[in-house]
């Protein structure tokens, strides 16, 4: 793959301002010595291990840290600590691990992608909401199960604990129990960024700031309706951004819990086998069942149960299938979401979209909130480089992933001596892209908010909720490199207004705050005299449609030199289709000029297009 | 004025989780210990005022913390303690102090601000450009002077220092810096959240998180073209915006700095008293006066000096005045400036914004890194009460502002017992929406960058840069009361579908699904077989000016039934239009539909308007 991605950066000066000075050695002394304390006060009350990796990981942090300035602050020795002193206060220019720059031409493809989303939304009756980017830390709380270590902590400066939002899942039902049962609005987007200290995988999209794009139903509706909706706009969405191919997996938690119950699952095991399940789109079952066995002390024969059921996957044909299976009908659990899923399918065939999708019993979604249907696109590029072939495929019975060697490998780059890049590396080429679009069903996540401010013993009223999350960077690493190859703009502007000879630097500023004053979006050389080279050149760059010359005499006579431009792709770069020779383009009247521009084609599709 | 903000509110809930078990209070205890002695160092070592202050309030928190707990927890007696144990479990349901939650309303009108605003953006030649929220500490220090203390520092979880971005300029500036002189966009567009720990005035959209729209203009181009660009910009976009008449304030630090020389302050001093004049527009002359004298060591001599230049507002007749004083002329700086704004003033009636500009030496701006012109809009609500009158007059030789008891009063609420309120309450009836966009030249800050990431003593080349930023929050307090009173929509939905009889839920989808598909913003009621009368509550509840009803019979006959729906404002509140008696719609052809709706004139305007 082409780095597409670096192409905006200057190699990276690997040494900050590392330089303590021996009042500060004392103070980092200190530190350790109650980071000390701290940690092995953690260890002897069993705290939470997460807790105690923290702890441990802050101590290693200060250790190295007075280490470093000891070695060269403080015992300062000949030309080697002097040379290493002046590299110190060197500044490391770059943005924060697993954060990135978006530059004007990668915005402007981010742009037109958001916009087609935001269009969708609104098309589909959406209404936008818009959250803090920082919570009350214990509003964030107990809701992401084991990545609950991923959340990004803000400094307590004095007031309250805050960190930066994981999703706007938690955001929204914060929001929605905040606004009581009487909010009107029952479909809700946002767009905007969430945040993970997860490991980055910059090249595909997996990023620690990240954006998404979410739409919610909220409400009490009759069974499914608002499902089908949400899965009727994955599907519209998807197909209007350049993603190539794409299923949707749909899976239903009821049905899933039911299986577990009929094979056996203890009930305090079902979520932790269910996060098993999950890594079946990135391990081989084999590696799975061994997760559920050897590490989550799962009985060998309920495995091999499991993997049956788990392997399947279809559309109406293994809902038929499941209707037939007494032992899991006998599940209340598994009845009701078979149940649920045949009335889905009824609309989902009204919604013409069935072709997309396939019933996956595999697929488990990793958070502990949802409790009906849950989905997930998918693409080619979704599965690590092992699992392509099966991404998009959709057949009853087949075994759900091949064990290819690939995926087995857990490769690593060596460690690297990098005091920056504290966790490890990832092998790129191993890693898909992930999921473009996930969600499902939560009914309890509002009612637990209200419940949990609420005064004891007081009645609450709960809120169902369903929503969709696209991962907007994941879907930009997509679409960037095809939208390179057609060679996108990175401007709008449609004129460059030009002189010929003298400057004419304040009638060139009159036409252009005229052109501007009717929303023709124009641009001019800030040069008082600038060479018509200069300027033709600057109005390329742009791929301005319309160059406007003023000339003098042209101007006394009340007219301008109109020259129309245009590109066309040879081989991988952009080119100006030259003019014939003595193409001196059209004399268009000054005060005629607005609509002249406005009647011609090129303004039209413009216009057409936005 | 209205309570508008607070709607979606619920009475907030003010005891949040505070137990502490023994264990913790040992560890309180331990780290009070730690904090204690950090502070006594800090002080002994006359560190930064800053940075004692923050080692002061931390030390404050844990003591406070360790009282509540002690009271409470720790010494638990009778039912009263038990009362308490009961309510700190309660959860404490709100935003963090000073951001708010946008609902659909309020994003509605959000919306359309930042479409004005992106559409003049491109409109003026700008490409788009996104950083993260959060940058390297490093970064940002040493750029914001005496605010540095309001940045929001990450918490260190191991790895980087980081720190949430307190504007738009910095991290171009970083951006720019890395990109190194290559980059050939020269106009940049930036629209995101930014962060300051302030006190907020929520109903002034002075917030702890705020959105800015940043427009700059960056690369070495003939002077005062990109300086006239940008105010012209600002003119534009302003008077697109519903924010009533407003002023752009203009001057030039070379002009401040030769006035500061010429009547005698030290060159130590220039920064600190320039400080004290960017108070002018929230104090009067007495108390900046007071600032120089009795709190940063300037003679009164000088001080009465600096007081007689910065009362002059104008336009080209203050610069003409300038252009006479033969003591300023004289000095370089100064003298540099006024042929700047000579130059300026030429370009800015080319542009056409004269009766929108005050050339007003009292203007000052607080950061460091201007080198050239400054300048801020105003509006009559941005100064406080006291000072309105004077917000938008432009005349020469008014005495800078009368001292208003308003404004002399620095009234304070009785300080709360709210522990999570630890900063001081702010009388927010004193408090202005202040300026509304506000922006300089800034020569050097790129170069900065550039050169604090070069080898020791290699030559880096600058970055000429001038930029301006629009304060979206205060711009949305002033348009969103006008925004109310017009009854504007939260939804863009055109058409709702409903059914007459049995439910039809399968041919409703079908239709929905057909006129969105054609870019028709369509909803109905996700009920299997809803009310007639519930299905039209529900469509006007968005407002929605076509119902299409469709009937078994109709349906058969290849029809649909067809009513618009208009609304009017009767008083303060938005009511539908009674259709005449026997008004039974348009019978309308189902396969002719979509054609239909796009032929009336609602459809056109609608499309029209966007």
């Amino acid at each position: 793959m082409l780095n597409l991605f670096a192409s905006h950066r200057l190699p990276l000066l690997r040494l900050a301002r590392r330089s303590l000075s021996m009042a500060s050695i004392e103070s980092v002394s200190e530190q350790i010595a109650t980071q000390t304390a701290l940690f092995n006060q953690l260890r002897l009350q069993n705290a939470e291990p997460a807790l105690i990796d923290e702890a441990k990981k802050k101590l290693g942090e200060l250790k190295k840290s007075l280490a470093l300035s000891k070695s060269s602050g403080g015992n300062a020795e000949g030309s080697g600590a002097k040379e290493a002193a002046k590299k110190r206060e060197r500044l490391l220019l770059k943005t924060a691990k697993g954060t990135r720059d978006y530059g004007p031409s990668e915005m402007f493809c981010r742009e037109s992608i958001e916009r087609i989303v935001k269009e969708c939304f609104t098309t589909f009756g959406g209404s936008c909401l818009d959250t803090p980017v920082f919570e009350r830390k214990d509003i964030l709380t107990g809701k992401y199960g084991e990545d609950a270590k991923l959340i990004f902590d803000l400094m307590d400066q004095g007031g309250e604990q805050l960190a930066l939002r994981y999703d706007h899942t938690v955001p929204l039902a914060r929001y929605l129990a905040m606004a009581g049962a009487t909010n009107p609005q029952s479909k809700i987007w946002q767009v905007g960024k969430v945040y993970r200290r997860d490991n980055p995988v910059v090249s595909k999209g997996r990023m620690r700031e990240f954006s998404q794009a979410d739409f919610d139903i909220c409400g009490t509706w009759d069974p499914m309706i608002p499902d089908g909706e949400i899965i009727s706009l994955i599907c519209t969405i998807l197909a209007k951004l350049d993603v190539g191919e794409f299923t949707v997996k749909l899976n239903h938690r009821k049905i899933l819990d039911g299986i577990f119950e009929v094979c056996g699952v203890p009930q305090d095991k079902i979520r932790a086998i269910s996060s098993a399940v999950d890594k079946l789109d990135k391990l081989p079952w084999a590696e799975v069942k061994k997760e559920m066995t050897a590490e989550k002390g799962l009985d060998e024969t309920v495995a091999d149960k499991i993997g049956e059921y788990v392997k399947y996957k279809g559309r109406e044909d293994l809902l038929e299938q499941l209707k037939v299976d007494e032992t899991l009908m006998a599940n209340e659990s598994a009845k009701q979401g078979i149940t649920d899923m045949g009335l889905l399918f009824t609309y989902l065939r009204a919604y013409g979209v069935l072709d997309k999708i396939s019933f996956d019993l595999s697929l488990a979604r990793g958070l502990d909130y949802y409790t009906g249907v849950i989905y997930e696109a998918v693409v080619e590029a979704s599965a690590p480089p092992g699992f392509a072939a099966s991404a998009t495929a959709t057949s009853t019975s087949t075994p759900a992933a091949p064990a290819s060697d690939a995926a087995k490998k857990k490769s690593k780059k060596p460690k690297t001596d990098n005091a920056d890049n504290d966790e490890e590396e990832i092998d790129e080429s191993q890693v898909g892209v992930g999921s473009i679009a996930a969600g499902g069903r939560y009914d309890n996540l509002v009612g637990m908010f209200t419940a949990a401010a609420a005064a004891d013993g007081k009645k609450v009223a709960g809120l169902p909720c369903i929503g969709i999350s696209f991962g907007l960077d994941r879907i930009f690493a997509l679409v960037w490199p095809k939208w390179v190859v057609k060679g996108g703009r990175c401007k709008e502007t449609m004129v460059y207004v030009m002189a010929a000879g003298d400057g004419l630097l304040e009638e060139r500023i009159g036409l252009v705050r005229e052109l501007r004053e009717v929303g023709i979006k124009t641009d001019f050389l800030a040069k008082k005299k600038p060479k018509l080279n200069a300027q033709f050149a600057a109005g390329e760059q742009d791929e301005v449609p319309f160059a406007i010359i003023l000339g003098a005499d042209e101007l006394k006579s009340g007219n301008v030199r109109v020259k129309e431009q245009k590109w066309e792709i040879v081989g991988d770069k952009k080119v100006k289709i030259q003019a014939g020779e003595g193409d001196n383009g059209t004399l268009v009247r000054r005060d005629e000029l607005v609509e002249w521009i406005k009647g011609t084609p090129t303004y039209k599709e413009w216009l057409a297009q936005n």
